[in-house]
């Protein structure tokens, strides 16, 4: 199962912001058993939005987008989204009426900006923001589970963490650990890592990521990653598979003396 | 002028690496004077990456991608976007003996997995690699120049700041700052920057990032930034932009009394 994800908003793409977002919307989808497939990132420009949610619609069985749900004259992710798919746009009466009871608790008047933040597709489920006004949007079209959520990450995290639990595959059960390896180039180690995933025929992923030098010296995590019946039986993949890694280790250290 | 951000990676994707790679290229772009108009981030499957390339060649000026030029299986960068356009590989003579030097050094022999990261789409361009093995690569496809980075956060922004500077636009100058205003709720704002924008005419962007609480009091951050003939008249505009948001801003307290 596929799913992709969505960050709209200029800050993002001129590295104002980083984009924490995806990474952790990333992080929750792939613990739930997806395979995260595409992150786009695109400009609060309609055009725009439209291509990210079109490209991934029918490719992807669950899609999250995050940003421009708020009350300014960029926030155009859910109209956008509306266009697309030629979804009518309704006011959602409980949304509306929080809006305005936190708006009077302020002291503050009704405008249409606030009103926009209560305009929802037709057919959507809602998400309720418990930490600010604007809600996150859940609809389905063709396969395509499609999460609209808020950019703020605050907001984001306070509706993801239940997504991750509504949509969790029960086939999956992911284990992943890491061995930090020194003194061996990743050049070297890369037939052993091609041997190691053979052996295992598609149950075991081994990432190498060369990031630090200490003294010089090469510095490598490897990364296992498997998935299981249970997550005992992924567990126990991934220890096999480190302790294949560490006896090629072994050898390699005998035949470069790294 | 336009640009795109490739970041190719699986771990970029499930949230295990924070995608810093295009905040930094998209921060170097845009003080380039580029807009900034896609990212897309895509695992390490060719076809996938193709889809990338393909997605913004034709449509930006300039491409940038990082990741996937490393000696493992899973490196498949460069290969992938030869195979999109049809551009025979071929091995760079230079890189090549470099990659040997850098071998023989350390005691190692030349595999076929080192020997990859000298293969190199036929009329590319080599951008030197001073930290690390594998080479940048540029290559020019109808009017989009395409520089291919290492994904490695030090080799890429060796290359990255010369790169900058190679395709700085001389038209443009931005220049941007930002207050921080406490207090007043982003609706009540969205108003005034929308007439503020509008005075203008689209030489100003302004963009609320309603980001932190202080004892339960909103706090937002409004950003300014204008694209003028030389700096000086960039930030001229930003200042004067500034000050119509600061008048604004108290007539809004003298309403809201917030």
């Amino acid at each position: 199962m596929r799913a992709g994800i969505i960050t709209i908003g200029n800050e993002i793409l001129k590295g104002k912001t980083v984009n924490t977002n995806a990474a952790e919307i990333g992080r929750i989808l792939y613990f739930s058993g997806y395979e995260i497939y595409r992150g786009l990132v695109v400009p609060d420009i309609e055009s725009e939005i439209r291509w990210a949610f079109r490209s991934l619609v029918g490719l992807c069985n669950v899609i999250v987008s995050s940003g421009g749900l708020g009350p300014t004259f960029d926030d155009i992710t859910v109209e956008s989204f509306a266009h697309e798919f030629n979804i009518p746009l309704e006011l959602n009466r409980e949304t509306y009426d929080n809006i305005m009871k936190r708006t009077l608790e302020r002291g503050l008047e009704m405008t249409k900006e606030r009103e926009k933040m209560a305009l929802v597709p037709s057919g959507s489920k809602i998400i309720k923001n418990p930490v600010g006004s604007a809600p996150g949007i859940e609809f389905v079209i063709d396969n395509s589970k499609i999460f609209i959520l808020p950019g703020i990450p605050k907001e984001m995290r306070s509706m993801m963490e239940s997504i991750g639990q509504e949509i969790k595959l029960n086939d999956s059960f992911y284990f992943e650990d890491s061995i930090i390896v020194k003194g061996i180039y990743e050049a070297s180690l890369a037939p052993s890592i091609k041997k190691i995933m053979d052996k295992y025929g598609g149950s075991v992923y081994i990432k190498s990521h060369p990031s630090l030098y200490d003294n010089n010296k090469s510095v490598i995590e490897i990364e296992v990653s498997a998935k299981g019946i249970n997550l005992d039986e992924a567990k126990m993949i991934v220890k096999s598979a480190i302790n294949d890694i560490v006896e090629e280790i072994h050898n390699l250290r005998e035949i470069f003396k790294e």
